[in-house]
């Protein structure tokens, strides 16, 4: 179970290479379908995808592809509706609203995130090969039902609790998260989800202590990166940012032109886009956030407060990069 | 040049690994002769010691090795003393003094930090084959001094801007620090001089910018580190953390057990003990300075006002841990 050529050979893969399941409309099913025919193993992120929309994506991979592929979904959490504070928020938001010709905002969201139930649902009943999540844990009997029609289960990690804690849980393989990683924090203890332990510290930790394989991610982006990530101990690599830019993916223009502009030194955590912490670019945006009186809404109805803006300007220029998927 | 092979026989190693030069008594003549003596490079942290104590540690290193051995110093860069924002750490410091059975504290320190052109004068002087140095840049009259005498010398970056600077400058070899690296951030761009990449993005962006050797450091402890940092272009590690519980090591018994009780989890960046971002564990000291009211003096006028405290307080229990060397 534990060494890399079991991990790869289990998951069908010639390089021991899996693309992130990143969110917002990047993982397109030609990005899928193109990386698991490469050799590697795409992913769906499926995390804003309505379970009709996640049961379209999964025929269109499988249409152009018969290798496995994965599905990443957001494990929910609890969170709070504060009204007054979402209205705040929405009068902070109009100002950018303005900017780009929008509408102003006043009314709350009629939904934050789609029922996760029903995303499981879908994983279920279309048998899907691999399935990873992130930003909790699932629970015993979800775990056991995705074992009982034989898939793959892959937690995600940013610490060594975090990692135990999967372990413990029964999935099969475990992400290590390090803090260079782009998008969201995939972890789900600690304060805010926030831990932020380099790649290079992470793997060799989480690989001491976890009989299960690790997969690496964050911060790599060529062989040098997978090759580092097997010496810390990784059966295999999770990359992100690096498949953005593939023509494959639904990354728009002006988002694809502002990863080529910037590194990792123009990125930082924030919550600004979704109330959840996750890297990106320091738009003007995220710095502007930084001086925001009153406090940001929890994760997902920040994320749904803003996916209007974010939409909107990443068709217009790179001002605002999205948040969704990976932008290291 | 950029070779591993060379660096390694340029600097006499057998292995290609650098005992960083932590300050604040961590780096005895005997741990930096048994490193040098063992294999690698070992350093004498000087960034604290007065011109006499310099002389009197190379003295004493050059008693127990033949060996090369490398100095590193701390460059200085400007810093306002305000007495009243003295006074008032002062006060909130003498708190920990009453706690620790110390004598409140209310005058100004008579000295901030070692006087640098008169430490420098000694690494001329007594011809040190290796010199390192942190958080800014020497000036090119002194590069050339070094290089007049045959000294090897190594500049320290946190980010690829300031690595190229460093390239410019005239340095030998440049340490490239991630974001895991216990002890100070050595960098000096940036609004803190606190740039937080990672070592597993850090190193490749910065040997792919750079044409002499990449040292990689940052959350390097054993082989899998020295083995990842290579794969990913340094030519060489530098470790430090990893050296604290050697028996050379000047690190007093309850830093020690603290080191082994705590993981990179249990790290954060602060400015608490020194006025200057380091990591270290985050101990109620470092919990409680987030409500300080006021703001923290700048390095190097924190660190005189904290030396006391961080020197009683390791002595008798974990409650503190001294920030001088590497912690993570």
């Amino acid at each position: 179970m534990s060494s890399m050529r079991n991990l790869a050979r289990q998951l069908n893969m010639t390089y021991p290479i899996i693309q992130a399941g990143m969110a917002g409309g990047i993982t397109t099913p030609d990005l899928v379908a193109a990386v698991s025919e490469g050799g590697g193993l795409g992913t769906i992120g499926a995390g804003y995808l309505s379970p009709t929309q996640l049961k379209q994506a999964i025929e269109q991979v499988r249409a152009k592809t018969k290798k496995p592929f994965g599905v990443n979904l957001f494990v929910p959490h609890d969170y709070t509706v504060q009204p007054d504070s979402i209205r705040h928020m929405n009068e902070y938001l109009n100002r950018y609203r303005r900017e780009l010709g929008m509408d102003a905002v006043s009314s709350l969201p009629t939904e934050y995130a789609p029922d996760f139930d029903e995303q499981f649902d879908v994983i279920l009943a279309e048998h899907i090969p691999i399935f990873s999540f992130t930003f909790g844990l699932l629970a015993k009997e979800q775990i056991a039902k995705l074992h009982a029609i034989g898939t793959f289960v892959i937690g995600t990690a940013t610490s060594v609790g975090e990692a135990m804690a999967l372990e413990q849980l029964g999935v099969d393989a475990i992400v290590a998260q390090g803090s260079e990683a782009g998008g969201h924090r995939g972890g789900f203890e600690g304060q805010n989800s926030g831990f932020l332990v380099g790649t290079m510290a992470l793997v060799p930790q989480i690989a001491d202590n976890v009989s299960i394989p690790v997969i690496a991610s964050g911060g790599i982006m060529d062989g040098r990166g997978l090759a580092a990530a097997m010496a810390l101990g990784a059966a295999a690599v999770q990359m992100g940012t690096a498949f953005l830019t593939c023509p494959e993916a639904g990354t728009n223009p002006s988002y694809r032109q502002a990863l080529l502009n910037h590194t990792e030194e123009d990125t930082r955590i924030t919550t600004a886009y979704s109330g959840k912490p996750a890297r990106g670019i320091e738009t003007s945006f995220v710095k502007e956030m930084d001086q925001y009186v009153g406090s940001i809404p929890d994760y997902p109805v920040q994320n749904a407060l803003t996916r209007d803006i974010r939409q909107a300007e990443s068709l217009l220029s790179c001002k605002l990069a999205t948040n969704d998927g990976e932008t290291t």
